[in-house]
């Protein structure tokens, strides 16, 4: 089987990852690349790492362009994939790598984006009890945010086994490229070498209600989330430090036995041996995820902890490995889980 | 003024961060600098950026090198300062940066470090309720560890206006040089660059009573911690993240408040405005710490951030610091504010 | 075909980057991986970023446990290739990483290397001239040291077409893998980021014959090399400044003529469009080498510059090109043109 | 002695550094500063670092806001120093950060600049022959570019004893500070993390005939310099290696000689002992310079290899030094050579 695909908002950092995968991925051939302000520019200008795609032109995102795909990816901004989505047919599998279809709660999405619902598209972190199956022979993905693969892997069997409290606190650190190519002052290498910083403090970054809704799920109860994002000097890769309470009668034993119910089958997670703790350099442009847990009996709480790449499990490998699944190929085509390291 | 001073342990990340501040102070004539495995050889060849010590030869860390001197700093590994200071006599100035003189309780002291305890001396972290008035004139100062400092001075006074529970979970990210300065495979360039990994999880790290210490008094409650450390991909610097549930009836102004008085009259404590939150960057260099907090309503929780130097203000600087108040100098004397940034 | 494939030294960096590309290869079997100190160790706990092989232990290198395979690469010290090939036989493809058999001078090897001569293989650097003809079908391969590696292919088109006076001034900025997994304190984290400093300065480095080596051939003169390595803080890449005054006659077009002859055909070097310079991280973990020329009037020089990534193209990926060439398969198997960037 | 001065230009990083510099300054009242866009904006919005600045409001940058200062810093836009020059009066000391008044050279500066030549002020690298005397009591000075002044004190030595061919090959690695502080999308932190890559290839880069400038004098001939900057993933600091060809009759000992000679008074200027190397961490935040020189008999050429923060000695420690000059205080008031390493 080969699939023609297209790729909508070619041009940025998941754009960009996605091709990488795209080219790698034996079922694929890859068709038309749009932009929109870099419209008719040559790709290898854009992306210099995309060699073998150096010389292919971006077309501007239209419905036009789109058309003739069996495949198509939305890299735009929120908010537009709906429009896009809406003229491509109901028979074309339209990967959706922004937020518009996150979130089932309109009144989430408002508070949180201020603007009406577009809908719910089945979610594309098939980790999570249920996903699979509603993945399979969709012809609509909604790919997760970056934050919630990490916290939501690192999470949910604590909550799926009833072993934690439904109050989560995560501190989590990404690399630059999770806030995208366009160039702002405080994206500057000069500022972010060498610095640490927190943004979006107390509960106001946007992919808090996705992970209540990935974390409530399991727990059959609502899980309230502390989150704060931080800024950290790399580029790539997400570690996502989460910790509950734990419920009564939890052990060290009882937690490690949920982590490895959850993880014992699945392909791209990747439990730890105890004592060996995540770190985002194992990861590097893989779809692979480390997950560690451990249960500190002095403050009795649990904690997890995870390491992606948020580029390619967090982002674009999250989405070539629901469109496996949407499309009927074995889940890991096309998908390493070899990190790039050192 | 002037003090002769010597320093013990001078060719490690903490002895390098002292001189650099000592050269600057100008009521200090540095006297004699010992080290271990390094003794006899140039400083030049191990510190290469202590440009004008770079002729000072090391001498051996013995009672007789450092003998005659006005205040001596210890530098050295945990459980060899009560020993050199002993020899000392009571007249000199012994400001220890290491961990023997910092815990109150024994038992925590032998639980974490294995050996027995050592003693208690005044604490050097002077922004800490009754911290300074102890500092006075006293010949015996325990310098805090880099994350107790950061820790501390990020929560306390949420604790000590009995705003939050009494169970706080604080995640960090300290730069490289807080793992010293002895070679290890894990430590190289290469694994750490583009690499964000957590160690000592579950209660484990020795800064963990420390911290306890610092909070449960202000609290007037034993506080409990989770504390999760990260290594960064930076050469210096801490980010610490705290949070813990707020108690009944607080609001973001009742927070804002508690810091605004606890930080009104600190000559190195800056409380950011409203909005804006702490970066490593900002006091790379520097004895300044950044604080913010913030409330996070929908989680019932405050989130208290704070970044410093861990060679400066969360040891050497801090060491200073102490210094200044025990000989009745002004406390901020030969200390900037001033962060090297970008 | 299937080949089977053992890895003497997988516990360093450069078997390590062997291993990632080696599971991807569709014609390999890997079979025994061994380790020196690290022997019965689990990889996973060496090279965590290597999930698919992580239970794999790690024999001691012997020609027992190398014994039984089609192809075995040597990752090892200096020195030690020549007695471990030699139990091997004339039939498996021996595959030699490390230094011993690329030089052709037995005077160059005992000057730079002070040991004896043990010989000269076919050398993997197939865009040499000569150099793919002598590896097909060849048992014995010598990789490439990774600075001659990104310099020679900077710089031989312009000695081939006879445009350069023989006197090249080559300054070359690594990444820290190229200083291998050993621990020294030079090499930490904290000594690394933020620091840009050369080694070797003054014609020391070992590689320098190995660069004279390969660009007197094309000159057909000999060549003087002025090189001075610098360590940047990155984990990987090299960026080979190469100049040499030019041969009067010499214009903008005919050094842009002899570089588009050299690499018209070539899949893995890229010329870049006029204007637009090589940069490391566009070819981060794969194959590819990016090279721009120029011609800079008032200095009447040549300035030619390459990147390549100094683990993939520098060691490991260029071995794996020689060995496909070696056993007759496309040049191209296993190996990925395409940057992981950013 | 206390001096008023004003700084236009505030917002930036040379504005910013030289802030944190005289800050420190014994002799120096902080008067005004100004911005462009930023004026009327908080100082801790722009420049968080610099606390005791914080509450400092920008003004705009016209001859009315500098007026009633001894000295007036000009850290602006190439081609705008001479209108606000002409402004201040003759007796106010006026430095010059930016490129308007280095060149003596008319032509050149059209041709590398694109504009009327403004004129030629004391140039302010007290460290070349002839340059301190031209700098006392003047009441106009020229900083120069940070390049050429990591250039020009790496090799003038050479050319002043007449041992070096009148050809430099330089190749230099900078800090991103140096590009600026406007935002681009190639100076991104994803962009410049773990990545090295050149610009300005082939003699486009405006610092070119500086360094000409500067090195033609001591030679007494025209010296031709091939330059090639390199962009490092750090924030600060640049490496200079330049080398030459050796005049006949050139040995080691000749060489060192020439550099012990032309350092062996400067307060700011260290050269290493034999066998150690600059590194840009040694130098950071600091106005030392550290330079080492080699000769390679082999290649018949000298290398010589200088560090520097460019932003402290390379911009606004230079202009300080140079101010300390003029205003005929010791040179050295206010300026550490002490690095702030790892």
């Amino acid at each position: 089987m080969t699939v023609r695909v297209a790729v909508a908002g070619a041009s940025g950092y998941a754009g960009g990852e996605l091709l990488r995968l795209l080219v790698a991925h034996p079922h694929v051939e890859i068709g038309t690349l749009t932009g929109h302000s870099n419209a008719g520019q040559r790709l290898g200008a854009l992306q210099p790492h995309l060699l073998p795609l150096a010389d292919r032109v971006l077309a501007p995102t239209t419905a036009e362009e789109l058309a003739g795909h069996d495949v198509v990816f939305l890299a735009l901004p929120h908010g537009q994939s709906a429009a896009v989505a809406e003229q491509l047919g109901p028979d074309v599998l339209v990967v959706d790598m922004g937020a518009d279809f996150r979130l089932k709660d309109p009144t989430d999405w408002e508070t949180y984006y201020g603007s009406p619902h577009a809908g719910t598209w089945p979610y594309g972190l098939p980790e999570l009890p249920g996903a699979r199956a509603a993945l399979e022979g969709s012809k609509r993905v909604a790919v997760p945010g970056c934050y919630p693969t990490a916290v939501s892997l690192a999470l949910f069997p604590a909550y799926a086994e009833g072993l934690a409290e439904p109050e989560a606190v995560i501190v989590a650190a990404s690399g630059t490229s999770g806030a995208g190519k366009a160039a702002k002052p405080h994206l500057l290498g000069s500022e972010v070498m060498g610095n640490m910083s927190p943004y979006g403090v107390g509960g106001g970054h946007r992919h808090t209600p996705e992970m209540i809704q990935n974390l409530s799920g399991p727990a059959g109860e609502r899980v309230t989330v502390s989150f704060t994002p931080t800024l950290a000097p790399m580029p790539r890769g997400i570690l996502a430090t989460c910790t509950a309470t734990a419920k009564p009668g939890v052990t060290a034993e009882t937690v490690r036995a949920a982590y490895e119910k959850a993880y014992a089958d699945e392909p791209f997670v990747h439990l730890l041996p105890e004592g060996q703790w995540p770190a985002t350099a194992s990861v590097y442009g893989s779809n692979a995820v480390q997950v560690q847990v451990a249960y500190d009996a002095n403050a009795n709480r649990i904690i997890a902890i995870s390491a992606i790449d948020n580029l390619t499990k967090g982002t674009a490998g999250g989405a070539v490995q629901s469109m496996n699944i949407a499309l009927g190929l074995p889940e890991t085509t096309g998908l390493s889980t070899i990190g790039v390291a050192p």
